[in-house]
């Protein structure tokens, strides 16, 4: 390959490993896959007592950061945890009728879920409890296995079940260091998804705010607004109306305030509070709920009570709970990775994706085990700790004790809170959820993820929300698919006066070189592409000859391939160079191939394709290889 | 980006496309997704009346070959149909056991589907009817629905449902032109199927060739060797034995003399035939079957009766037809595909993938029609098909002619064909499946490929035929997945001399330059992966000024991420370089992207972050980039 016929020092390409080191690339494979963020690192060169004390921070964070714990920073988390906790109060109440069990399982998940997670967790910003999204999925797998209303034990018992199996979904993808599943969920499905919740929550709660008695128990948008207008001449209650709506313009407003100027983030964090109050004292004194204003009407006083001897470990219920809770971890573990990458980009600190999962997985089972259902991160309330200052997740530990003290003091004065108030929190809670900002960039830099966004979305808002959920992991697999099946190709050129070689679509100055036919495969060759890009590229050339042919000009001599971008080979790819390099003898067309990367020379050579090709026919550059094509020509080449 | 200071003429990075035409983009897609073979080609600037008869002979390819047909090319397709049909004959009724029915089916089968291809198909080389492997998968698919010996009539009824709906599957796919999906599965694991399928098969052939009467119906090896071998002692029939092992042998030594020398192929051809002739005559006279060797019996004479009506459309054998005919159907794809490719590629001509499925498809559609079940081309008979000089697919109608006649004729007369024949002809013709040179290959190239092979051999062979293909399937999706979340990153070096940057782990002469770090990403950046890329990125980064810092270097200040193999980028790929460019802002290091794509150069402007970056930090070429960051240093630069 050594040509000295130009007058540049010319390269060798990267001759083939002498001997292919299976063990080396396997283990190269697993690191990459499962230890990428390389977390051993900090082990190496320790003592043994050393690495012990190290293993043990790398379960329980609080080990290292609490060591530097002091006053200035507890001063942040307590106001942060005293924020959240008052929006948390009203949220977990509403939360947990959305998940179609009795307010008070809302709070005990806001109490033992949090102290857990703030042990094990590595987010610093992230606030634990139930969310919408996911009780309002909870909620609509679990009614379509057991109606709460005829066993409210078996309901309950299920969605402890369901709990369990999340946990251990979360627990399991982190511990086998398969967190990167979670990437395969795409952003714009995320968003389209969210946003589809959001809306299909909202609407719910036209139940509550508007009084109505008899309401579907499906989430579609149809069957919503089928029940509210159905019963709009008998089923509103002004009363109800009146209250809801006044109270949602409330915080509506609070949550302006807060949107416009960030120093009164704390309007809408305890405009929830305010309103529950109010509402309450209001109907205590009117008694309005003797005139239909639905109320809590009883909520339990006390701490959790122990749940491990309700969770169905065997039966016919037992592989319900493992589905329902196999996809409602993977979509609280989607959540809570989204929230926690978010923060830590925006103080510049690590996640460590694997162990937040573990910590979350341990958090749910552990919940599981004291009547807590399914929590994550919360987008609302973790925006809320963010801008109240919190600095670690004491503030979380802060939250918990005000719910602790909820639960065992005042949880009785809920009784006269009207459900129509609930109703207004949720969807002012919910409203954020519609990212309308993050979709219109999407629309702006990708139509593929806009569809796909879009898709989610309606998918959820008219078709319920596990449809819209497999239509959004559908898409994406679909994206990852098409782009596999169908990479890129281009025609190169060159630009003038320089050596460089250059896509003739995007620089309508490169020229091509006559006699030869340069095309730039964009993607690793494998078997779900390696037909494709055999045609495609014989395809060019067929469309090449066409033109020249009807120009009367010379034919194509060479036909030389880019490889830069292709990092990688299959067998199947390998047989597709083949049958080219046979179709193209069979036309007197030389192939030639430029810059083929360390994976590819290895296989060309293991295949004995090299020699075939021919050694003299493989460069280092375009360059090297078109010079070789037309010897005599060095005119125009710096 | 004009920088003059070189000596060299510098050329602007492609600028994004003024307009980003959302239609056109659009059209490319769904072009090169679904018409990527440009079909329509012929059909430009034609007469309307031109238009029809090219768009008839698109569905009837016969219009198009046949105008051409001549006496010499028939002779030819002649002593190939012949040669065929005397192979297709005998191994129909072994098949037709390998399915669970009876023999009769098997030669139904060989009569109507070639009949409907060789007017269809594009393929000249494919010699289409019954094969072992959809013949085995389809009757294990089946028995586990219906045991045969009890429900005969259901049994042949789900047969022909299964096949309706296999054809249908293949009709759809090619119609939708989604002929591309047949490429998710691997070679490898296409190799490794085949493989364990056929020693599965051959073992199953142990039942017949040792005359043993109480047989496993399971497919995986223990089972079946347990029955093998429990039944020495009493099971065992000699005479059988004897008939059966010495006509293998014949088979196998006919087999061997085809390999050594190809003038030879009709040998192995033949020999089936031969053997079948040969035994029966023997059973006949000496009335070995009241010695216990076991005959064939009956076989229906006539040809096929219609079977339309013995479809389930309706009623619980729908779902379970409809799930049959879709695997059998895809995997009967996949064999004709492969080997429809391999004679095209060798005869050097275009296969139309979609077309040949629309043809597949209404073949088998047919065939459910007139008592025959799936139907796909035969590896062994295409292979004798296109020794024996066949030219077109009327040897296709020869072999049908024949299959004729013999079902009109002759079919009595294999009553006395003893089953050990069949089971000798079945293990002969399928020790040509198992491709152990393929595997090594495999194993040269690719690794990973090869434990995708194993797995899928493994897997039939120990856990079953639909174990087997599970495995498969997944190992190829798996593989995808792998590729597309974990890319390859490269940092590169500058070659000595020359302003080529190269992988240093390839070019070990490649010298890094001082103060910069060079990252190559080696794929599309898109939200399965843009998580992945940001942190490795930066671990590169760590890595490296940690050496810095021990050797007392001075530090990194200029990250240039070259991203040529980058062909696109998605809306999380661009929140990952936001990311990435933050973190390097606090760090006081200047990222640059050397040569980004048209699409990718789009993005980056609609998204703006081609203004946060700095529109002077992209360059078109590294050693542009480069320069930048060291202006003054011109020396060593050609």
């Amino acid at each position: 390959m050594d040509h000295s016929n130009g007058e540049h020092i010319i390269h060798k390409v990267g001759a083939p490993s002498s001997k292919q080191n299976l063990m080396k690339e396997f283990r190269t494979t697993v690191k990459e896959t499962f230890f990428s963020d390389d977390p051993l690192r900090q082990f190496k060169n320790q003592t043994r007592s050393r690495k012990f004390f190290l293993g043990l921070q790398a379960i329980f964070p609080i080990l290292a950061w609490g060591r530097t714990y002091n006053l200035s920073k507890f001063k942040g988390d307590l106001i942060a945890g005293l924020t959240i906790a008052s929006l948390c109060i009203p949220q977990d109440i509403g939360y947990a009728k959305l998940a179609g069990l009795d307010p008070q399982y809302g709070l005990y998940s806001s109490f033992v879920p949090p102290l857990i997670y703030a042990f094990m967790g590595s987010s610093r910003d992230i606030a634990i409890g139930p969310v919408a999204v996911v009780s309002l999925l909870l909620g609509t797998l679990l009614q379509a296995e057991i109606d709460p209303a005829e066993n409210p034990t078996e309901y309950c018992n299920l969605a402890f079940t369901a709990t369990f199996f999340a946990g251990i979904t979360q627990f399991t993808l982190g511990f086998l260091r398969l967190g990167f599943l979670v990437d395969f969920l795409s952003h714009a499905a995320v968003v389209g998804f969210m946003g589809g919740a959001a809306i299909t929550i909202a609407l719910q709660q036209l139940k509550g705010l508007l009084g109505i008695k008899n309401f579907t128990k499906n989430s579609d948008l149809i069957s919503v607004m089928k029940s509210v207008f159905g019963s709009v001449h008998h089923g509103w209650n002004w009363q109800t109306v009146l209250l809801g709506v006044s109270f949602l313009a409330f915080l509506l407003i609070a949550k302006f305030i807060g949107k416009r100027n960030q120093k009164w983030f704390w309007v809408p964090a305890i405009g929830p509070l305010i309103s529950v109050v109010l509402a309450t004292f209001l109907v205590y004194i009117t008694r309005a709920d003797k005139d239909g204003v639905q109320i809590v009407k009883y909520i339990r006083k006390g701490i959790n009570p122990p749940s491990v001897k309700h969770i169905y470990f065997t039966g016919k219920y037992l592989t319900t709970g493992i589905r329902i809770g196999v996809v409602a971890g993977l979509v609280a573990l989607t959540e809570a990775m989204a929230i926690g990458r978010t923060f830590a980009a925006m103080k510049d600190y690590q996640l460590d994706g694997n162990k937040e999962m573990v910590a979350l997985g341990t958090m749910n089972i552990m919940g599981s085990f004291t009547s807590c259902y399914v929590t994550t991160g919360s987008f609302s309330r973790s925006a809320v700790n963010y801008m109240a200052g919190c600095r670690t997740a004491v503030s979380n530990i802060v939250m918990s004790i005000v719910v602790l003290l909820t639960l065992l003091v005042i949880t009785p004065l809920f009784k006269y809170t009207p459900n129509a108030i609930l109703a207004s929190i949720i969807i002012s809670a919910v409203v954020g959820l519609v990212d309308y900002k993050a979709v219109i960039l999407i629309w702006k830099i990708d139509k593929f993820d806009f569809c796909a966004c879009m898709g989610a979305f309606f998918g959820v808002v008219f078709a319920g929300v596990e449809i819209g959920l497999l239509i959004a992991i559908s898409i994406s697999f679909g994206k990852i698919l098409l782009h596999v099946t169908r990479p890129r190709t281009a025609v190169l050129g060159k630009l003038p006066g320089s050596t460089v070689y250059r896509n003739i679509e995007q620089y309508p100055d490169a020229s091509k070189v006559p006699g030869i036919l340069i095309v730039r495969v964009d993607s690793a060759i494998y078997f779900s592409n390696s037909n494709y890009i055999k045609d495609r590229i014989l395809r060019w050339l067929a469309d090449e000859e066409e033109q020249l042919t009807a120009q009367g000009l010379p034919q194509i001599q060479h036909l030389i391939v880019e490889m830069s971008p292709v990092i990688d080979i299959d067998t199947s790819g390998i047989h597709a160079f083949e049958d080219l390099y046979k179709s193209l003898q069979k036309r007197d067309i030389q192939l030639m191939l430029a810059n083929p990367g360390t994976a590819v020379i290895d296989k060309l050579h293991a295949s004995k394709l090299d020699d075939v090709i021919g050694h003299d026919k493989i460069f280092l550059t375009m360059a090297d290889a078109v010079r070789c094509c037309n010897p005599n020509s060095t005119i125009d080449e710096v």
